[in-house]
Order: structure tokens, then C-alpha cells, then sequence
């Protein structure tokens, strides 16, 4: 019998094969092809700039066909990470089903696995901002166009993106109106309605919201058209609260990432070339992928007077003076996601960090005879309700479609944390076996683990937090081996050209910097917090430095 | 000292006086009226239906100054419900600084206040869905033009209200995107990519996110240009199954209403005429406002196969047949806080039914000599505490800036459910005085229950559970007494022209029901569930009727 897998083979339609091995998000030839390859045949289209949209034809699906005789996936259908980095991250997408492809170009479905891991992210943090005096509140996402003009560096930085709505109801607008690609102006133009006396300060809100840039280069969860975040607004009295707070927000992120997602982030502060559009100063933390690649996973900005001077977002201080308020905004989306992907993920698969898995634990009964069925699943079924109950997140993959074998390498490749596995030898035993994503083969597998409830779950959490370890300790060692400490531009090069991240003293000028993104590829990440001590010399112009700057390639 | 309170008076500058004691939504002379009325003189701009876009200055608001000698708002802000109810809605919505009016005509910000009521609305459904095998996920808001076209009642009932996105990245694209007014197209499009076999079969999804509607008769939370909602999207094998799908949606909605928003909505089924646009069947929850006009609180359809034969799901069934799949979808949105608003307020403002109150228990310290003011707060705080570690969401409102008297008005307009008052001698007989918001006056003040932490939980808890039954039992009389049964045509419009609800046997033809809407301005909410016994004449034809249907204005 055929059993039809719905595994659409994404990487193995990248074609022509020369553009395999490019990464495609950063190669030039591939400006303006969206990620949103065509499975189908006839070959690929390659939208043009002045065409951004092409729907996809809804009736074509690319299918791997598997004979359930042998009952697993003839070829693993995830291209090797090794042979083409952004091939295996489209097929891990896919095949772990966390996001598909919106009809329109560059749009992404985030599908219930993905969107599981964007909720444990969600809940998390939506926490942290309470506790630190934060109010969740809603913000229309319709702007009037006029506002975005009023930041002079926030339309220059912006403008190029923007989606409009020009028709509605029927009719043509008097002013076109900006589908909000982020919301410092109009959360702005509703300051000014609640702010009044320095006793409304400071004011402190998020939003969990959509947004829309319309972006050329698109990935999926990395950079999308439309894309689910939170933003954090809050307005002070004086900038060293300003100060306090941006720094605040990207130490949460910071403590997030390393504890919860167990990705090493590097925190720093950007460059000026680099600040956000409308910023005094951005914080940033940024991530090494796992082809070395950094990704900006968050950021917090002290606006300084920006938006208030251009909206008059003022206060009456204590002295009765009018002043304009001192602001942050901070924002962490899906792409986090893509991440989390990218950061932990192997040739099986997609590999989850437990405390952000939304399952941790799958157990995968077995059995041959029909007669040893109905005490297996039950044993199983135990299992998983005591686990259940002690507040893990556990799934129980009972189908009798699959055998064993086909199953054991699905969930390997959803990224789930731990297997358990229950025989008719282990009913027998009143044991399991236990085995870790994380090390493969039998060197993470575990044999005769009790099945009494108090030992087994003791056990099982052990395991999880050893694997949360374990991941951080694992991407940090990948991170730290792969950064260079450079002092001249020419070792820069070198480590660039070697796809590793430098570090190195920088005082030199944004055009100096320009250059170096120019010549490299490489644009200067952070300044990190943590510096080294003593004194400094420019890479690039041999003056002092105050500060040493990472600079890599990056999403 | 004049302490500048931010009340804008919404309904005092709602001029010509005239037009105050009727109802905006509904008058005819209204017609496209926005409800943001301009709060700054000059007198009101009405925007035209040709111009639905009118920014608001940013610069003005209203400000009620207090003479904080007195320490109170002189004059109560907020119009007497019964004197303009919809005057009375908007007043309680901007004192309650529950939403307030974006610069886009007809959008609304959801202040942290009325959020918060959305988020606890959230948090009981999203635990109900996924009990019952729904998974979140998220769909992109933009959606081709021609999605929209595919279904030939659904394109009918939304082209005159979609926004459209015509230009993205500065170039005007080849087709229009539609803002999302409901998913259904989208869901469709994808759930042909995701859907192959039965095996495959239920899909059952849901996904929290904004919705936009080009509405020209806006209201806060009842009818705005964009809104929050959750929309369900299921796929099944029968119709059977997709019709106990529907049923069970809309019970899941009708005891959220009943237990968590005490509001007694009558559940039934939509007349054709009044059915979703794509639906073979709507089920709906119906709730009588303060003033008896009816709202649609949640709605669930039965989609039978149209949007399935129109975009192509279809499936293989056990026998090998392709067959197009059976679907619902159903929603509730950020319009249900309206109905609480409007359910529970009166002339104080607001009345939260305990269980979804963001703040449940306020506690106010009162002292006068300053040697006092250590030992109220100092108890006043570990009460707070010692209720928050119980579960319940307490506010200490220990600001010096207000009186006593002025935070008890305060609060009892943001709707809390008890207010805790906590003095020298409290503190001196270790006892607290309760007050219950829904109580008026010394009738609903207890004085001297223990601060004994077991004893003042015990009894905050039954007063709250108090509360919430009261509620419901309050706005269950209120619907009773307002329900006429009515058997002809002529009983019907008394009933309606007095401002009730009439229920009455209904087999009429869909012109009969849109001559009744045309004469009454009623339309028939729904046949109910429960139904009356025994045989039935249709109230407008005198033939035999199978149901009584129920007749109201509605918002």
C-alpha cells in the first residue's frame, strides 16, 4: 500500500542546481526571489521587482510517496546542513510543518507546531513585561501616511516598505493609509492624548501584534512581509530612566535567550549606521547561526526626544514646565523562531530547546503481536498521564499507521527532547527506555528506567534540564570557536572570508564602516557589553578605540 | 491646586442636542456618522460616505479641571444611562479609559483597562478550544483579491466593506490585496495543500488576530473599522461531524457567556436571510443590551462544502472517493466587551462580573492624621498580599493625591467588584469594611469582617462568587421581563415599538422578515434552541409554524 506523507521536497525544487549551494537570502543574483519557491513544475518563476506579487496555484502539492512496506521515508527528504545550509533550513520548515507558504509572495502560515513554540515564547515574556510594570493594550494597525513623514529618519528608514491601503469600502481615500510596519507614531499621536503631567509618567505599554514590511528578500520566520511580534512603548520623565529602561528590556531578552531558548546571544549596542530609524541608541542581541551567519534576535531603543519633538509628546514637570518626554521602544517577532531553528538544528532535523518545546517528551509504544497491544498502550497511556500531571508537555503517538522505526525518526525530526519507548519487555520490567534528540544513536539511549511515577518523572526532568544545558553549552562552544579576535582590517578579512565573526577595536568612521560591508559582506553587529580590558587600537585607522565591535555577515 | 483630570466629556460635546437622545447607531440621519466624535471645537465634521477618512489633530483634548480642594469630580462626568444610553456607553468607555478613538476614522485603541477584559475573555476560550482539539496557528491578514471572488455569497456579502492594499514596496501591484475581513478564502487555499485523506481529517484550527471591516456606522467595541477577534476554521469528513462541530462551538459560547460574563444570551439559529455570507447555517449567541436592543455576541457557521467546492478541498475517502470536505468557522470578538459594558453598567459606569474583572478587589487606605498613615498602609498591603497569593486580582490604590471618597467613585465607575476600605480603627479592630459594586450605597457595605487572612479570603471569595450569580440573575430578569411572545403581526410591532423583544411563531417567507425589518426596523435574532411545546401559527401568516423566532433591533 502507497501512503501518500505530505513532505513537499522544497530544497530538491531549488533549482537551478547552481543556486543551491548560494545562500539565496544574501546572494546578489537572487534579489527579488522570494522564498516562496513554486513546488510545482513547470520551473521557477522569479518575480521581478515590479511585479511583488504572484499568487501560487492553490491544486499543486509535491508529495513523497512512501512504500509502507518499509514503512519509512525512502531518502531522508532533509537536505544534509552541511551540503546547503538554507536548502536544510526550508526543508526542516517544512517537514517539522512549522510554517508553509502564504498564496501571497513572501507571506508565511505559521502552522500549529510553529506557531506552539511561538506561544511558549509569547508566554514567557509576556510575563517578564508585566512584572517589570508593563500594560498590554491594542493599537490600530491603520496609519495615516502623514504620520510616518513626521520622523524625518523614520520615513527614510521606512518608506520603502510600506504597504498601503488606498481603497476602502469601495471608494478611493483622501490619504492613503500605512499598514503599520511598527507603531512608534501612532502610539505617538496617542501619548499626546494621556500625557499630561509628569504623575502620567512614566507610561509603559506592549503590544502582541502583526506587522507588515514589504520586504524583497524574504525567508521564512527570518524576514516575512508580515510578521507577529510585541512592541514595547514607554514614555519617562528624563533620559536616564530612558536609558534604564531600553537597557532593561534587552537584558530581559538577553536572559530570555540564554535561559529559555538556550541560544548564546551576544548583547551590545549598534552602531549609528545600524540604530533603528528614529533612534538615539539601539540595543541589540545577536544570535550565531549554525552557518555562522548572525541574526538580530531583539532589539531595544532609546528614542531619546525623536518622536516626541515630531508628534509633541510633552509633559508638565514638577518645576511646571512643558518638556517633550523621553522614550524606548523593544521588540522581539517569529523571527525569533527561525532561531531557535537555525541555532539548534541538525541533520535530523529541527531540535528543540525543552523549555520552549511544545512537546518534550514523546513516548512511542511498541509491539509486534496483536495479544501484547492492549498492555503496552496502557502502560503508555500511564506513563504519559502521570508525566502530564507533573506538568510536562507529553505526546503519546499511539497510531498503529507507522511502525516504530518511521516514528522514532519523525519526532527526531520535530526537534522533541525525549523519547520514551514501551515494549511488552518493558511492561514486563515495569521499565522504559529513554533517549535524547540531542545524542544520537545508541549513546543517548538509556535502557530499564523505572516506570514508577516518582522515580521516572525525577528522571525525565533531569534529562530535560541536562538537554537545556546541554544545548547552550553546546551553541556557546560552536560560538566562542568561531569568533576571531582581529586588530587590523586585513585579519578581519581574513575571518570574514572564513565565515567567522570578527572582533576587533573600532573607532573609525560610518564610512569606514560602510566600506567594510561593502568590501566583506560584513556589517559591525554590536559593540558587545562585555569588553575586554586595557587600551585599544583601531583596526582600521590605528587610532585609539574605546571599544571593541563585532563585525559578520548576517540574515 | 488644580489637578487636570483627563475625562474627556464625549457626550457633552456631542451636539446638535437633538440627535443626543436618540441612538447614533441606528438613526437614520446618522447614516455615516463616525463615532468619533471630534472632541475639540470647532462644532462636528460629518464625515461624508466619499471621504471615510478624516485624521483627528492630535493636539487637543478635553479636560474636566477639578479643584482638588473639593477633591472630586464636580458634577459626575458620565450621562445617566437612562437619559442617552449611547451617550452613556461612550462616557463609560473614555472615563473608564477602557478604548479611545485611533486618528483613522472608525478605529479604536484598546486602552490596558479594557485589554485586560479581552485578555481574560482570552484566557477562558483559548483553554476551551484547545480542550477540544483545536490548535492555534496563523494565517497572513493579506489575501488576493480573487480569493474573495471564488465564493459567490461571501464576495456578495464583504466587497463593499474590504480594505485593499494596492501599493506595497512604492509600486503599485499587479493585484489588489484584501485586509482580512475573515479568513475562511485563505484557510480554504491552504487547507488544499494540508488535506489529502481522511486520515487527515477533522482539521481543526483556530487563530487569534485582527480583522478589518470598512464600517461607515462605527461604535467602540461594537462595530469598528478593525477589531480583535478568534476565528475557528474546522474540516471534516461529514456533514454530520461539521454540524456537531458548529453546535459545540456555539455551546462552548453560550456558557462562556452565562458563567464567565454573567450575561444570559439566548442561543439559536439565524434565519437565512441573516446567515453568513458562505454558510449553509449560522448559530448565534443574542444578548439584550441595557437598553434592550439585542447584540450578536459570537456567531458559529456551518459552511457545508461551499467554500470546499469553490477552492477545491477535498479529500479521499475509506472507499477511495475524492470527496469535498465539510466545514464551520466561528468567532468572538473584542465587540463582547461591549457587551459587558452595556449588559452590566449603569449611571456609576461600569460593572465587571467578577470573573473576567482585571481587577476583582480594590483596597483603599484611609487616613487622616498623618501619625496614622505607617499602620493603614502597612495593613492595607499585607492584605493585598495575602489576597493576591490566593488568586485574586487586587488593586492597592495608596496614592495620596485623591481622597477617599474620590477613589471610592473612582473605582466603582472602573467596575470593581469589591472595594475593601482599610482605617485607623480597622486597623485598631483588625477589621476591614467591604463594599460590593453591584450594591448600592450603605446596602452593599459590611463593616467589620476579620483580617484574618483565612476569614477575609473565605469571605472575598463568596462575596465575588455573590456577585457573579447576582449578575447573571440581574440580566436574566431584565431579559425575562422584556420578552413578549406574541402571536400576530400587530403584537409584534407593539412589542417592538415599546422597545422589547418579540417572540413569536415564524414560517414567512424571507420578504415577510425584510418587510418586518423595513416597518420595525427588528430582524429576527433567532429561531432559539429552546423551544415552546406544542403546535404553532406562524404570527405574520397564520399557517402552520415548526418555531418561534425572536424579533429585535439590534446594534
Amino acid at each position: 500500500m502507497v501512503v501518500s506523507l505530505r513532505l513537499p521536497l522544497i530544497s530538491s525544487l531549488l533549482s537551478p542546481a547552481s543556486s543551491r549551494s548560494s545562500n539565496l537570502a544574501f546572494s546578489r543574483r537572487a534579489l527579488g526571489i522570494s522564498w516562496r519557491h513554486q513546488r510545482q513544475r513547470p520551473p521557477l518563476r522569479f518575480p521581478l521587482l515590479s511585479s511583488p506579487f504572484s499568487p501560487r496555484s492553490s491544486s499543486t502539492n509535491t508529495e513523497i510517496h512512501i512504500d509502507s512496506s518499509k514503512n519509512r521515508v525512502s531518502e531522508g527528504p532533509i537536505t544534509p546542513r552541511s551540503q546547503d545550509f538554507n536548502a536544510w533550513y526550508l526543508d526542516v520548515i517544512a517537514n517539522a510543518e512549522l510554517a508553509d507558504y502564504g498564496p501571497v509572495r513572501g507571506t508565511m502560515v505559521i502552522r500549529p507546531y510553529g506557531y506552539a513554540i511561538w506561544e511558549a515564547i509569547q508566554e514567557y515574556l509576556n510575563v517578564k513585561f508585566k512584572e517589570t510594570g508593563h500594560e498590554n493594550m491594542y493599537f490600530p494597525q491603520f496609519i495615516p501616511y502623514s504620520f510616518i513623514e513626521k520622523e524625518a529618519s523614520h520615513v527614510e528608514g521606512f518608506s520603502p516598505e510600506l504597504a498601503l491601503v488606498t481603497i476602502g469600502g469601495g471608494k478611493e481615500l483622501e490619504e492613503k493609509l500605512v499598514v503599520r510596519p511598527t507603531s512608534e507614531t501612532i502610539v505617538n499621536h496617542m501619548f499626546t492624548q494621556w500625557i499630561h503631567s509628569h504623575r502620567d509618567l512614566p507610561l509603559m505599554i506592549n503590544q502582541w501584534a502583526n506587522v507588515t514590511r514589504w520586504e524583497m528578500r524574504t525567508k521564512p520566520f527570518v524576514r516575512t512581509l508580515e510578521f507577529l511580534w510585541q512592541e514595547g512603548h514607554t514614555a519617562h520623565a528624563s533620559p536616564e530612566e530612558a536609558e534604564k529602561e531600553a537597557i532593561q528590556m534587552i537584558d530581559i531578552y538577553t536572559k530570555f535567550s540564554y535561559e529559555q531558548a538556550a541560544i548564546p546571544v551576544i548583547a551590545g549596542r549598534k552602531s549609528k549606521v545600524e540604530t533603528f530609524a528614529g533612534a538615539d541608541k539601539t540595543y541589540t542581541i545577536e544570535a550565531m547561526m549554525g552557518d555562522r551567519k548572525a541574526l538580530q534576535a531583539g532589539t531595544s531603543h532609546n528614542l531619546g526626544q525623536n518622536f516626541s519633538r515630531a508628534f509633541g509628546t510633552q509633559f508638565t514637570d514638577e518645576n511646571g514646565q512643558r518638556q517633550h518626554v523621553w522614550q524606548t521602544s523593544w521588540a522581539i517577532s517569529t523571527r525569533f523562531v527561525g532561531g531557535i531553528i537555525m541555532t539548534h538544528g541538525d541533520d535530523g532535523g529541527l531540535m528543540l530547546p525543552p523549555k520552549l518545546a511544545p512537546i518534550q517528551v514523546v513516548i512511542i509504544p511498541i509491539w509486534k503481536k496483536d495479544g501484547d497491544k492492549a498492555e503496552v498502550l496502557n502502560a503508555a497511556s500511564s506513563v504519559k498521564e502521570f508525566l502530564q500531571t507533573a506538568g510536562l508537555k507529553v505526546k503519546l503517538d499511539e497510531s498503529d499507521q507507522k511502525t516504530a522505526g518511521w516514528k522514532f525518526n519523525f519526532w527526531e525530526m520535530k526537534g522533541v527532547p525525549l523519547r520514551i519507548e514501551i515494549g511488552p519487555k518493558d511492561v514486563a520490567s515495569k521499565s522504559v527506555v529513554i533517549s535524547r534528540r540531542d545524542i544520537p544513536g545508541k549513546q543517548g539511549k538509556v535502557f530499564g528506567i523505572s516506570m514508577e511515577p516518582s522515580v521516572l518523572e525525577a528522571y525525565v526532568k533531569e534529562r530535560l534540564d541536562e538537554i537545556q544545558s546541554s544545548l547552550l553549552q553546546q551553541a556557546r562552544t560552536f560560538r566562542d570557536s568561531n569568533i576571531v579576535d582581529v586588530s587590523s582590517y586585513n585579519e578581519l578579512k581574513e575571518a570574514i572570508s572564513e565565515g567567522k565573526w570578527a572582533r576587533g577595536p573600532w573607532s573609525a568612521s560610518d564610512q569606514d564602516e560602510l566600506r567594510v560591508k561593502e568590501e566583506t559582506g560584513a556589517t559591525i553587529r554590536c559593540f558587545p557589553f562585555e569588553q575586554p580590558q586595557g587600551p585599544k587600537t583601531c583596526l582600521m585607522t590605528g587610532n585609539p578605540a574605546e571599544e571593541v565591535a563585532i563585525f559578520a555577515k548576517s540574515y
